[in-house]
């Protein structure tokens, strides 16, 4: 049953926020009728809701339960000032991201209006070696799920992505000594991204501050704002 | 079975956001080993987590999963660039609120360090007469929500909350009116809410976006960011 409910929920994602009974029954890979008969008590707990055109999507109340007593809610709470001061700066995309699993989790992003093209998504994920946070995030994880991530596949999204095991070891050297990760055109030509390390009370690195700027010679001079707001975030962890 | 799931979840909030499985079964109201199992499958899952010190909490992947898809997720996007606008220049507490049941739901807040009091928090709820986004949602709402809410108990936060139905439901006529709701001292004395409405592309108020302000005479002057802020973020959604 738990398990039914989770493939349920498992269906929903931003591009897929409303379905259809029959369609959301063979996405989760279950009867039409066990779907519907799940669907009706998720809407009665608020954890689904039905539009107008019977369709149905994720609850306004599971939003709620999830995000009122967050794990991230802390991180995200502290950090949110010194972002914004960053995005008022930059006036790019700016973004927090945390490691999970084998990827960079998205927190927040402040996205200014025209700003360059940018996949990333709140509560969206990347692979580690193709963003500057998952690059940062990497850098400081520890050695089994950098070796785990090194000899895995690397899949390249432009002719830019580092796909070479050393190439990546290498950088993650580099961004360890020099405290920044510079990914010019790595997820999309146009853009660049730029990531630093955020460090909790202990020292250890919790999260990934980031920008994605045009891909010009203008991005690097992102990277001493990015460093004086992760201190601001760090100081502001340990208050 | 997922009753008791719901009632698990349920028992996380912003004050308790992690429990010992013992305590987390008396609160769900749960044997210990019914609890236990329960937690078990919910941290193999993801939808659960546990601390170093085994106390249980949200999972990060319940975030995600209720966050990449959440229906208030294009509000909150179409209105956040306008929110931060407005925080830039009101320098105090910038929040969107949508009406969910008989209360106010808070999708977003954004709070200058060392602002004043404020006691809503995102995902957090008020009621609606207590609050100038309440009132603003209040005011827009069906008859008979309004009619539930002038005839249902009016707890008093402070000396100036509304608790009069009478006093209440002239409010309402003039926040339609007027197209703001000014609460000074409503539910701290210190402070002041300010919200006006969001309408959607039909017309129809969709959100409140709101401030919390000291109390005091300069209240007032957030009116036109407030408006100029509700419609450009209605332009936005019209788009």
């Amino acid at each position: 049953m738990l398990g039914r409910i989770v493939r349920i929920i498992e269906v929903f994602g931003p591009d897929t926020p409303a379905l259809g009974v029959s369609e959301l029954a063979r996405r989760a890979d279950l009867h039409v009728a066990t779907a519907s008969r799940l669907v009706e008590r998720l809407v009665g707990y608020g954890w689904l809701q039905r539009d107008a055109d019977r369709k149905v999507r994720i609850g306004v109340r599971l939003w709620e339960l999830a995000s009122r007593a967050s794990p991230t809610l802390p991180l995200r709470e502290a950090a949110m000032p010194y972002l914004e001061d960053l995005h008022a700066v930059v006036r790019h995309h700016t973004q927090l991201a945390v490691l999970d699993g084998d990827e960079v989790l998205f927190l927040e992003r402040l996205s200014a209006r025209h700003a360059v093209i940018n996949l990333t998504r709140i509560a969206g994920r990347l692979p580690l070696h193709a963003s500057s946070s998952g690059e940062v995030l990497l850098a400081h994880a520890p050695a089994e799920l950098q070796e785990r991530v090194l000899s895995g596949p690397l899949p390249a999204y432009t002719r830019f992505t580092v796909t070479d095991p050393k190439v990546l070891r290498a950088r993650l050297a580099d961004i360890r000594r020099d405290g920044y990760a510079l990914c010019p055109g790595y997820i999309d030509e146009r853009a660049t991204g730029v990531a630093v390390p955020v460090r909790g009370p202990g020292g250890a690195v919790v999260a990934a501050l980031g920008v994605v700027v045009p891909n010009d010679d203008n991005a690097r001079a992102t990277i001493p704002a990015l460093r004086a707001t992760a201190l601001g975030i760090a100081r502001s962890l340990t208050q």
